[in-house]
């Protein structure tokens, strides 16, 4: 496995690959793997024959109030794990490589970065969009691979693929989660061992929401309110948003009668992490 | 020669010239082509197997008060001047192709998109980094070409390329100009003939301004005076900007240490045409 972290040589290495007819998988992360990005790496090892992760914690998609000097570093368990899952390339840019000095393009993916996430994290997904934009470039796989319990990054990701006409194809995973429902996340780290505890209530809660559409429940204000109740009952979880969208517009459904999506966000009241979540009733992104 | 209008046709087809080894050259045009047009397309086709000529009037580079509507299209002319010119491809697409339902995402190069032509024009180079990315993405060429009549534009595509490592080489040609010295624009059509008289008053400031720095001088204040006293010597002619700017970051220099760009939009007093004209002193973009 190798280890990359200048663009210019990740990048002549991909094209090095491409101009052998190698298809190449791209997993970007924040590093600190958990199960969730294994997954991921094992999808793409299992489709592509490259398998590129990138590891690069993006200044650009956190608030100036949020957590990117804290955020987990593990980049020695990271190689590990991505070894073991069938990597072929670590891609581990500095900041200074991917943002150098006079770096002033950004890429919104208007409205829908807005809504959900984005009315606490106004600047995020165009963080985001900017940072996945320039890997792919950099990077040029055939396949990238994102997880479900990032449902709107995903969405505005698919979006900004589809309007700037990049060639890539987004593919989207299932939800990894721990044995009680919580789904995996870097950020599970900075819970309490209360806060741990209370965590499984929201994937409780859409699983009430998922129990109540299959008994054929279509109105949203009853879905909603089987997630409301499961939460609220943990005063540990904070909801700042339960909502029920369209899985395209982000707007709010008063009824399902497609795909929608059900996704929360919590704050939790010792540690203050956020935590976020969903499920996809109806359909599937 | 082959005309195309559907993005994903012209994709695979670029896609296939490249499968088969041959290099690719892009000229992004709203068509109309003049002298100016048709030098990018043969510099094109010397330095590249294949010369793409895309012709496409940009709704979201115009402002609301513009003049998409009345933009000159000729697009039977174009034909014939980009055959002559060595065009292999010209793609023509619709606005629903490049702009369907629900298109969303936006480029934006900050600050270089303020400035200058961006005062008067606020949302214009928004329009053209999303626009021209998108065609880079769908031609997929090894160069693209511009003219330098257009700087503020070039700067900021080479800004936006490099920001988001689009392998594209972008290729400044010289500015194509009529004899008295007024810089070819599709747009000259407008000019009523008294105008098109007082127009050259525009190249012959900033000849005289060249002159000056040829001399020795480099203070701005007097470089700018030798094209403002040109220019304000045609009353047909009233400047909106004379400007003596740096061509990284377009912020105005007091001195000419280095390479400067000095820029110039006038609007003419009788049909409200937007004339905008340059040169580059003690280097080139």
């Amino acid at each position: 496995m190798k280890i990359i972290s200048s663009p210019s040589e990740m990048n002549a290495l991909t094209r090095a690959y491409r101009k052998n007819g190698a298809t190449i998988g791209l997993v970007p992360t924040m590093g600190a793997l958990h199960q969730g990005h294994v997954s991921l790496l094992a999808t793409s090892a299992a489709r592509a024959d490259v398998t590129v992760l990138s590891i690069f914690v993006n200044p650009t998609q956190f608030g100036p109030a949020e957590d990117y000097g804290r955020y987990p570093r593990a980049f020695e368990a990271d190689r590990g794990k991505a070894a073991a899952a069938g990597c072929t390339v670590i891609f581990a840019p500095e900041v200074d490589g991917m943002y150098p000095p006079g770096h002033r393009t950004i890429v919104e993916v208007e409205e829908l970065g807005a809504r959900l996430c984005g009315v606490s994290r106004p600047t995020h997904f165009r963080g985001v969009a900017t940072v996945v934009l320039k890997l792919i470039n950099i990077v040029a796989p055939d396949f990238a691979f994102f997880g479900q319990k990032d449902a709107q990054q995903v969405i505005i990701l698919k979006r900004m693929t589809t309007d700037l006409q990049v060639p890539v194809t987004i593919e989207i995973c299932a939800t990894v989660r721990e044995a009680d429902g919580l789904a995996m996340s870097s950020r599970n780290a900075y819970l309490s061992p209360q806060e741990r505890r209370a965590a499984p209530a929201i994937y409780r809660g859409l699983q009430a929401a998922l129990d109540r559409y299959d008994h054929g429940e279509r109105n949203s204000a009853p879905l909603r309110e089987a997630v409301v109740s499961c939460v609220r009952a943990e005063p540990l979880m904070q909801p700042e948003y339960i909502d029920i969208v369209d899985t395209q517009s982000l707007h709010y459904l008063a009824m399902v009668s497609s795909t929608a999506l059900i996704a929360v966000a919590c704050r939790t009241a010792e540690s203050g992490t956020r935590l976020i979540d969903n499920i996809v009733i109806g359909g599937s992104l």
